[in-house]
């Protein structure tokens, strides 16, 4: 296996497609934006014409777009499942619904294509620094066809289960904690402003006990900076929390903390700082309790 | 300062008071229980036959007792601060509502004597250990008089602030994150259960990636068990969550995510669990979605 097509060169897609180049694949990107395959091929890659040319010859199809609905355009719509060699594998790498995962294997697999359903977690940061963490679901023999391609975008690589929805749902996993401790972190930061500790303080003690989250360590930082660096946006948590509350809701499952963390970047994004750091989610504690 | 007498030796005040017995401190204590002032005996300490005894000729007072109200009983009812010499400390180290340990303070302060609020994190484990975290609020000078002492039952202690109460807000905010962290640990494992993905490969995931707490990682695999040892009850974060939410009411301070998870302790004490392992926690998410 050493043609990859790549389709979606964004902030997460291109340095993956980059470090798969550097891994010595021969990779062949799709992107709406010109510019994103002209810095493909600067990093040793090759632009397609299309979404369909990027999958054409090749032996796995890497999916790194914004959600369920564009993959399936991708595939659908823009032809580049029917350009796809029968015995090739298409791999989601984006953030889906698990039965949006799912559904999506289907229409695959019926088409004689394999599946593996691969999101991923560890930001722009991860995804340059090759250091993803990869939820993969497949049947074994798939996932292993395609081990080494996520080996060299990640360097934790899970095969989670055999059926594709089960990477989605521990993706899904995996964000309902990141967005609820970031909301806790918000919480407990702007509750040490209202009562007159100083939150810097607060901070290095319970970064250091029980009370510590890889959210509290990263993002506590910024929530007391007033217009930090965007590493990740708002808008993003309102995406992802939106994901999870739809796993929980096709599982029939009441998931109160993630719905509660939802509704403060949402008040966050309501307010026009949905591409701001999610950070500053702790704005909707200081608002909430009018100390802004 | 080497004499201290100390009140409350219970799971956490015994190895506090025996860490410092060796540390070279001569420690006089008092307990309601009988057998718990033979084991201070055992560890080179001395037991008191009342507070008011423990406190006589003291330098400082260490009080390890329940709550604020026992706290407070020790030193008015039980006599101790009246025994206590006017050069001592009293060192109020028991969790305590804010506004509760900056009125305690100022009882003591008007009686003439000194007092730090300088509460722990670690439980059990860090008191054994003299691996506690301590978060001391003091003039600093208070707080350099009693500083040796604490560094003998702690090993991150803090000088969080001057004034009586910032020291119970720290760990109100410590518990805050603890409790949330806890509770969303449990609703993400849940899900992994009813979605059918193994909690424990979940668990392994999640702990490595940026979804990782400390108690996500501490509690996650007693999670997945049915009998947990005990290492610390329900019924402590009924109590410290139920102390963060009058810290919340007193400073007017909306903390809707802690408030949530104390539903869930709640739920669980309230179904006759107040006595298991905390991360039995689980259960109340496992009822809610009706998967017990």
């Amino acid at each position: 296996m050493t043609r990859i097509g790549f389709i979606g060169l964004g902030s997460m897609g291109l340095p993956m497609a980059a470090n798969l180049v550097a891994a010595g694949f021969d990779v062949r990107g799709f992107d709406m934006r010109p510019a994103a395959m002209d810095a493909l091929g600067a990093a040793g890659g090759e632009g397609a014409g299309s979404a369909a040319d990027a999958a054409a010859d090749a032996d796995a199809l890497m999916l790194m777009v914004v959600n369920a609905a564009q993959a399936r355009a991708a595939l659908i719509q823009g032809g580049s499942l029917a350009a796809l060699p029968k015995a090739a594998v298409v791999v989601l790498m984006a953030t889906c619904p698990p039965a949006a995962a799912a559904a999506l294997g289907a229409e695959v697999t019926a088409s004689g294509r394999r599946f593996v359903d691969a999101p991923v977690s560890g930001g722009v940061v991860g995804a340059r620094s090759a250091s993803l963490t990869i939820m993969a679901a497949a049947p074994k023999a798939d996932y292993d066809a395609v081990a080494p391609a996520l080996a060299a975008m990640g360097s934790k690589v899970f095969h989670v289960g055999e059926t594709p929805g089960q990477g989605a749902t521990v993706k899904a996993l995996n964000q309902l904690l990141c967005g609820v401790h970031l909301a806790a972190a918000a919480e407990a930061l702007s509750l040490a402003k209202a009562m007159g500790v100083a939150p810097a303080v607060a901070l290095e003690i319970l970064g250091g006990s029980a009370a510590a989250s890889w959210m509290l360590r990263d993002r506590g930082p910024r929530m007391l900076e007033d217009a930090p660096e965007v590493t990740s946006a708002v808008d993003i948590f309102v995406k992802d929390l939106g994901i999870v509350l739809e796993a929980g809701r096709d599982a029939r499952a009441a998931l109160p903390l993630a719905a509660l963390a939802h509704q403060m970047f949402l008040s966050a994004s309501g307010r026009g700082a949905g591409d701001r750091d999610d950070s500053q989610v702790i704005q909707s504690y200081d608002l909430l309790n009018r100390r802004n």
